[in-house]
């Protein structure tokens, strides 16, 4: 099975580590697929770099040319799902969903601890059009950016523990969803300080892509996600499939 | 990997089914170990049979002699959940909640069809408190008992796919939830007659509970689900070991 | 007219309290006769406790010899009132229902004061799945244990104020609910130090049965709560009627 | 124990079936008294009828010379609950709201049937406001004005039975209540026909006020609905005491 | 265009400043008619004055003898403005609405700020009514009466800038809408002390006016703001014409 | 005054009729500048189509070099909106959410009548994440796609105003707001079989456009909304300033 996992952003290192971070929860026999969009931002914190990284991801997946099984999109509050839903077969699992979703099956309450405070609406969003919002005690910040996250990691870490266990005493949420980039030992630290499950996004959507390709289950073609009406399409798609 | 699958009746022959259906999908190395209740109903249609049915299941898993990894509650819109995941440090699945979080990585808008219409509120209920019923477009019923779908399967099939149909073309569902036990080439006949994927709750809650014991996952036990408190209980297991 | 009030735990005391609680309200002729599980739990707690209360509360009413007229069922956020409801043709009230019923018609907005943090979801989910639950303000915990209640009650009375205090002040509750048990003097102590009406459950649930009975009225047959199907069921009831 | 029962509209004759209603259900010791507005409409079908009578109510309360125990408010989906309870200090019951949180304690689901579709959108907002409306089924009308309900009995029953009929069918609500002016024999009647149980507000306020003055409960006074602040009020009470 | 404002209270000085700041926002062209009601009180800040406020306007609106485009209700979470939309043909516009509608084209979230916290529910429940509710973060209160503003505008202004900033940085409120008559400066320090728009009621309201009245739209009359139906209405208007 | 309005396919004689009915309700000295994005679909009909569009307006209103007093995005259900509010200063009004607004104005419950079902979970998830979806009573789809609109005009007319009529008598619709293109006398049949008013969006869209600018009100930058923060975007924008 070949699992194509995009990230949102054009910082290979943050591929790389997503990638690792999936490789090391696949399945025997799975192989994940690195896509590192070609164009957009360094890092996605606000909607003109996520609605730019929606259109770049589509743009990657589309000339990515050999075949796949099914496709992560890799970041925490991204637009873009539901056009990849359209433009392809295999299942599309989206981080932020997988996250939530597996993290109702294990607690009460949830809460997302994220980066920047401005990342907060886009995850509230994100849940509330996934239907996936009602057990969502709260969506915290740690108000750092995410590039921060890779320079100081120490600092990072400290503050994102510090959001959980207030997710945990002050939201009573009783599992937290890690809503950014893998960080060296970030799991095991808010499971230690808090007590509960931690929930990583890149991990629960391997296994979800996964188990909907081994139950022979996609996308349901018949009426949102059906593919687009053959039409003209001026400029797509945006990069050549050589460049 | 041993995975309990829990039926809620007392009908082995549906024990059996529901074990097949179990292992048809489940990982090389899962072991499905079928657990059929002591006591309670041959069928559960109702409120009284399902808190018996919760009862009677964690009578059977309490009993259960050896290791396990994770239980699976194998009824749709059954009572139970919540005592099982205070009693056990594994995870627990209900299949209602499985196949409607599946289904929701697959369309814009899901529809359960069950057996008898008394059965719909609480299907409803259980989505309701579980947080996934906002993308839920409806809950249907064929207006046949539990039973009769092993007696008259012909019909039952027929019956179920009608109001598979009525879902996808009048309450605009994209993926149907079958909301009944296995009858073999149901989920065949209503993906065929309506175009849409169809989800089974008990192969869906098979490759999450691989899932959750794969990335290390479990109850989160902070409050909610914290094993009960110390206390006396009379009567307690049910049924003894030897029964 | 007679109601019986079933306590949801084995002690007795706790049985004896709820009864004169009712009896202190109840009008002229109606006779308040006492229910006390046959097992279970000495105090009901968290969903184990709960769920195997709602099977033991529908035993020992199935086993009680004599016609009644309504039936409490007098435990907080406890399962069960449905199963009772299927059983049963004269109306059911469950005290968590009737309290935050009788709130609405005092405040725009109530709070419901209990003992135990871990109570709270499962008060919560009562209120949502009853619909009761659009103007409550806050679910709080005292922290105290139920038994801890009857144990040390000048302590418990302090905590179980000092939440309605904060439930008032920070939540904007204009009604408090009592949810947990009887004990003496401390409805008018919230009253005196909150200054806002009071609402007992088991008091209030004693009005609404009378009310129903004397309208006639009792729970609607022809669908959620219709009586079980004719079917075998095993090892039902779980006590003998000599037990 | 003294209630004022207040129409809506100034058709004494109004007044008058409603008074009859109440009385009918009355415990012995309670004197119903009838209040009928001294201004305002001959029937409130409309927001404008019912701001006014709203007022009226008020006014007719105000100048109501003896002491009372209670206050019914007598009009489906009425404005000026709010407004009588920051007036008084004994508790008001509007019947609306208690009709549906009655019919909550008998079924999953109810239906209100009343009159005219224009005081539909009135009776989903009360419904709404006082967080009644979650169990709510449907709020169907029958097409007939409150008059024509008095003018031909016969054809008035017929049509609201046979939207209760639909209310049970199409919509599964298990209770229905009459949003409309008491008929002879229409409760009968729609229970009759549906098999479901039947609630009259006017009946239902009545049985709620005797038990909130029982239990000693009225309107808490310390936010929304505190007595006015002491300003001056120009042209109040609208007619003087001897009017 | 001729727009009538109507204060809700009886103290011209607030008529006058709601019309200056009307006439300050108005298109060329537009003329802002002030009315005060005849009767009522000094100031709204209840459900009893509001209801007296809701007749009073209608009767102020009814008598007013020359043709007028439309109407605009200012008062922060009054009732009636369902009632003037039935007795007119012209557009109706409440400020609570306007104001909410206004702020939510630009932030997130929007957050009220008004004047005693007993006006909360009343804007809460108007903004609940009107669907606009759902991106509201909070509606806070500043403790001060609404003649108090008039009285000691300094105090008055520190107290509101005080909560809007709590708004902002607690409640996360991108926009703020005042929820109180017009005092000199208020705006200009709430929104340099913030750093976020501010929403005036009257000022959104008079081009939310202008703009219906331009683009030829009015309120549908095909069902809940249908006129009156004809019949016999007592002491209606409640002022003559010469009044 | 100068606003831009955004088509969101590249089909120019679509401009063209927007930037007409735009300039049929604009205020004297309101000037309305047409923009076509430079790439992506001749129509939006879906999600890759819409996020595309999303990037080709940010990209063609980027390169705009003439200053600008707001902005209108004319698309229903289009993604974008959120970008556009972060890269620029001044208002940003989404047609979607224009025509909702206004309608709330007039009605009780207002319908959106657009072209492809497909189209309709895209307008429905922006009415909900607006927060404008409470008193939506339907979305309905023609079944005709975009295009055809301009093939077969009378067709067209013919189906739109069906499923109106459809909306007012079926789902209680009192407001149409028209989710497709102008077809010339649309508005008028519309308006003329069903009896309620009709909103349309981009009329709509410039009276708000112009009330913001003329109040002085734009989007707020203190979170959500901020501008990008400074960083490293490649490719972007996605043509030249001379393209």
């Amino acid at each position: 099975m070949r699992i194509l996992v995009a990230n949102v952003n054009t910082t290979t290192s943050m591929t790389d580590s997503i990638a690792a971070q999936a490789r090391s929860v696949a399945a025997p026999g799975t192989e994940i697929i690195p896509i590192t969009p070609r164009f957009g931002a360094e890092s996605c914190e606000g909607n003109f770099e996520s609605y730019l990284a929606a259109v770049a991801v589509m743009d990657a997946i589309s000339n990515y040319p050999e075949p796949f099984d099914a496709v992560i999109q890799a970041g925490y509050g991204e637009h873009g799902r539901e056009g990849l839903q359209e433009l392809l077969d295999v299942p599309v699992v989206d981080i932020t969903e997988a996250a939530a979703s597996t993290a109702m099956f294990l607690g009460y309450k949830y809460s997302v601890v994220t980066t920047l405070d401005r990342a907060v609406p886009l995850i509230e969003d994100r849940l509330k059009l996934a239907g996936l919002d009602a057990r969502c005690a709260s969506v915290r910040a740690s108000g750092l950016a995410v590039l921060e996250l890779e320079e100081d990691p120490g600092r990072a870490v400290e503050s994102i523990v510090r959001e959980s266990e207030l997710a945990v005493t002050q939201d009573r949420a009783e599992v937290i969803v890690l809503g950014c980039g893998g960080m060296a030992g970030l799991n095991d630290k808010v499971r230690e300080r808090t007590g509960v499950p931690v929930v990583d996004g890149v991990a629960a959507a391997v296994t979800i892509a996964e188990s909907l390709v081994r139950l022979g289950l996609s996308t349901s073609k018949v009426r949102t996600y059906a593919p687009p009406r053959p039409k003209k399409v001026t400029g797509w798609p945006i990069t050549g499939p050589g460049a």
